[in-house]
């Protein structure tokens, strides 16, 4: 009937994807493997583990997986040495959660023998992209099934009554609607999209947030924190040095709490089309301030440029899903290279939202000299003399333009 | 003695273009006339006149313009169309003031028959630079008297003591040490470096910032705000349609009731060196803000993102002083062409320092498209099956890659 | 059967064509216009209205044009504005007409209520993009008819077959294999692709070359010609106004009798394979480099850069089929604001494969002043002691951060 | 007098660096530390220890090093790797040298304990900007002479004038007028500027050139030669390793004798004017070609278009004297990263001025497959039909855009 032997899927464990599980058994009627990572979504993977086991999945074809520290040290922490983000504020939190899962996939398909890997995303968003470019990247003769693009349980109903039929167990939520939203949710960030946020118009009601407070909500006094970087990396938080994912849990902590991270925004996806998203990247958002502070003293004006003039095509790599493409890892060759001076600490007040910096050095790295760049006096390395000649050779060629242009006129 | 006839000096009013004022003709044995804007810093303007007038300087000599619509619509929005802003984070309100300062002196310079031009920047900061640079590009044979790099009043005390000499008067500010700041003002900013500001590692004072409140002192209730665009120019407030700087004046009353726009920064300098700045930017913030949100339903993707790549290099010519280059002008006529479609309005809470995009939408120019970016169903321009195909060649590269590679080993 | 009623079909007269045209009529049983383009592909072309009508088309369904001028002056001309070639070499001679051909379609569309348009491109090439992605940004409600994706007739033997069976005369060229290489021309170039080509690692054959003579075979004896530009375009040669299109020709005809614009390329593809092409772009080449020559004496040098910075972006986006594109129009924008200044000049000297560039000039726009650039004295504009000041200051970030290194250890 | 206690000369022996040398000694009354590298300028070097000793130089203060190798090897093959050519054209033979140069002056100043370096370019040129940034970088507080900003033997009569009075023997071809040139020459190029050259409509004489033959005078029969790549860097040419600079001095022999690599150009120069100046660069533009050619066939269509589009900022970074500046060698990171996979042979006919890519394959890294790209039959991994998904979803944003348009109409 079907060519699949085997097929590794990401199965959350919630019900679109046992139904994909149901439905990938049915109709390839091939064997299935489940994989359930733990990116720090903040949910219990363990219940998975038993759907899993109802379907008739084998113990050794189930895999459940703690990949939080993997996934902030290579992935989240590499993106942010780029000061990342996707058309000026997207944060990127799902985009950088897709190639390690596409990875890990992999691995398991190549432990496993199988020959199939498959997903729950939709044929019309972007990690079916992030998630296949990822496949056929590292594995390129797999075989890719994407139910959401093959089936014909298009609709909700449609979904709830191949379940009911199945007898896949049916969550209260779903049957009264399940939330209006879609969401997806890391260590990073949280995302929602659809239903209600399908008009651009209008606002995001605020029971939709999730992690963090509303500005309003959040505490009257400010909290002052302080962020230490090597290499351009997080290690720790008000002198305690801890794992990565750890630190990012920390900062989302921190950041929930003072109304830290909501984004409300239109942003254009790779397959075409506008959609409007809102986000909760608490932690990702002082990090990115955070970020930029330190570079700010360590980094040579040049490269710091040069890494902002890269940054959108950088940005856009991650977002269409190239993570595992050769043009983002030579990008990546550079943006480490500029990162081995960007050590140092930054202090940050956070209060209702915002996050101030308030401070910035570092005692090994900074190229931060306030005898140059003081007002008075005159000594040393910087001659004031020389910003006449400095000008007029700027100038030149503008000035002989229009020497130019006067002659003939 | 000195081949000067004529000099045009960019005059405050303040000490120190006073003293210039008075260096100039001692030094220079010039005719002086002065120049006098206002751009929207929020000072008398007529005690200049007063002053020049004490010094001798005859009345047709003397020109105090009221700059601030052509500053705002001719530079201030112009700038605003590449959601522009330095090392990611200044706003340029400085930079962008000085090519119009240069402009209106050279046009001074020519209707008095000025043979050079003056002005009070210093010879280590970025000012000197603008400002020559737009001379020399608008009348290429002027000559350019920068008293900071010439003369030896390189201290304070220095200054004080030729001001007494001269019986030039000082105001009690600065007997008493001045300000400890070097502030500069107009109708996008103010901005303040130098004294406490040298230490990066030291937070700014509560008490030096002027034109806002802290978010702490904010009021406890949001604001709603709706701005319209057209053509990518802000035209409107909650319905209210206004003269260019009006309408920034009124976002920089309402930015600064709320909190919003205090930016503290290290930036480096185009003459080579970092410094500490602190901005004021209550009008931009949100004005920015709101304009990638007009831009995000109205602009195509790859045209946002052409910009977005753009505007790291569109931002550093305006900082270094090149808005009257030729290339500044090729990049104009790109990001002018793409904000033909750039129509609508956008929708903002402001809240102790937030300023939160709740809606946009456009009537003529929307190209967001529910019917493509929802969830469900699958009808008209959008079939879930394209997706395959579009993922399967655009990973065709990857996969021979990775199949050569395995190929061979 | 079919939702087709009126199909435009982009028809050479050759064999592909005419069975795609009676495959059209059979598969879909909808009207079909043909649609003949004289692009200056040197081939008669009222065979092609003969052999529409044998097929039954009617008269007023045969559209016949002649584009050569418009081909030239309004895609060639503005694309060689930009100095624009593709991975370093290519001229986009096949990219280039795409786009004029989709636009007349569309056109034609509309005129005769057609409501589907048709090509002969195959599906792994590039030209099926240009041909779809401009029908679907001027027309984007219209069906689009790719016959080589959608029926069986993938090899040559079939599509004999499909021909001889309906009647459709075969040329003897054909029935002896046919051409070896699958080939495109218009008065940019001529381009071979397939068969023998397929070895990258073996040399084209001499006999494949149509439009220039070997280099080894062309005279002996060089030509001088000079080119004259006005606004970034060519407008005489040797003193004579032409009319654009006449102007290539002419270029064409000098660069093939002197061996000049052959090409042997390995490119990719758009669709993500590596392809061997070879093309003869005789008054291309010369064009490219006059253009260029001219440029180095008019245009200022950040703004060459600029243009030299977003060239190869702006020939992906003509190469990838995106010329009406909004962000192909933008950079159009930005660079057609280059060339007002690009008047002027150039002599070269034609010689067995090279074009050389030996003179060059601009009696209204020139900014080559050799009293600054010469060696001797120190007069006027510069002032050999500048370069002191502006060394320093570029420098002096360099400058701190050796220091900054060297205080430390 | 001076502060200068021991300057290093970047030494030619020639007759303006020995007027420097005096000058040095009687000025600045300093010891001088003489500098002569070879890096295959064809002049031989002892001569030049002779002269300095004359100038009572003192043996361990002479330095004459052979640095072809490392200049090759790590400046020009480097280089190379990303087929860098300024401003469309300009091999860079000139400024690849001057960070060498600079280096070994600051390493020979180390360990001389010389406190000041000078060397012979004027104050108009590049040159002295190449130098004293890679000065500045590599010895921050290196105090710098650059004799031709601060003398007053601004003319050739005062320079030679110079000589007579001190006793610098004048050779006779000063006495005639000397060459009409100023040139310089390394292994990868000879320079020409000045005089006759500066009239940019003038044709260069042919007796000005002298390591190429015309092509007219180039042999009539075509020569066939095999260059071999390891990532990036030509490694053997016609089946013979040999070392870097053996390897270009072999590819000068051939290009030289084949009429290969003549220039004559107006370029922009980073102090600010434009000037006109012809090169001889026969084996950089062997490679240049041949690079580009085995890249075709082994580097990703993206990783290829990276480098494209930053290859015009990396060549000003050189040109304009930044080789050792941190952003720099980030964009090097990147280059090089893209670089593994650069293996594999090209082939190349020289003739008269030609240089004609015939074949080019991998056997360990080529990403061409002649299956893939083929026009007849479909099978493995491309499917035409994924073209249909591919093109639609690319069609997207435009169709939206015209749909969006049409219905308001």
């Amino acid at each position: 009937m079907s060519d699949v032997k085997k097929a590794v899927l990401a199965y959350s464990g919630g019900l679109d994807t046992s139904v994909i599980l149901k439905w990938l058994q049915d109709t390839y009627q091939c064997e299935v493997v489940t994989f359930t990572a733990d990116l720090g979504q903040g949910e219990e993977l363990e219940p998975a583990r038993q759907k899993a086991l109802k379907f008739g999945i084998t113990p050794d074809n189930i895999f459940i997986d703690d990949l939080r520290e993997e996934f902030v040290r290579d992935f989240v922490f590499p993106m942010f040495r780029c000061n990342t983000v996707y058309e000026g504020e997207y944060l990127l939190g799902t985009s950088i959660a897709r190639p390690l899962i596409a990875k890990r996939q992999i691995e398991i398909a190549r432990a496993t023998g199988a020959d199939a890997v498959s997903h729950g995303a939709t044929g019309k968003g972007n990690d079916q992209v992030r998630f296949e470019l990822g496949y056929y990247a590292l594995m390129p003769g797999v075989k890719v099934i994407a139910p959401w693009r093959e089936w014909d349980l298009l609709s909700r109903e449609k979904l709830l009554a191949y379940a009911e039929k199945h007898g896949i167990p049916i969550e209260m939520k779903h049957k009264q609607g399940g939330s209006p939203y879609s969401m997806d949710a890391n260590l990073l960030h949280i995302s929602f999209e659809g239903r209600h946020l399908e008009n651009p118009a209008a606002e995001a009601e605020e029971s939709m947030w999730r992690w963090t407070v509303s500005p309003e909500a959040a505490p009257d006094a400010a909290e002052y924190v302080d962020l230490e970087f090597e290499r351009g990396d997080l290690v720790a938080i008000n002198g305690t040095r801890l794992q990565a994912h750890e630190l990012l849990a920390k900062l989302n902590e921190l950041g929930g709490k003072h109304g830290i991270g909501r984004l409300d925004l239109v942003e254009n996806r790779y397959v075409g089309m506008k959609s409007r998203g809102c986000y909760e990247t608490p932690g990702g958002t002082i990090l990115l301030r955070a970020h930029r502070a330190i570079e700010s003293v360590t980094l040579d004006r040049e490269v710091a440029h040069l890494k902002d003039d890269l940054m959108p095509r950088y940005a856009s790599l991650i977002y269409n899903g190239y993570w595992w493409s050769p043009e983002r890892r030579a990008l990546q060759a550079l943006i480490d290279n500029t990162q081995e001076s960007v050590n140092g600490w930054v202090r940050l007040k956070l209060y209702k939202g915002n996050v101030i910096v308030t401070g910035r050095d570092s005692k090994t790295d900074s190229l931060f000299d306030p005898t140059i760049a003081t007002f008075e006096d005159d000594q040393g390395a910087y001659n004031q003399k020389d910003a006449h000649g400095f000008i007029r050779l700027n100038a030149l060629r503008m000035r002989i333009a229009a020497n130019a242009k006067t002659k003939r006129s």
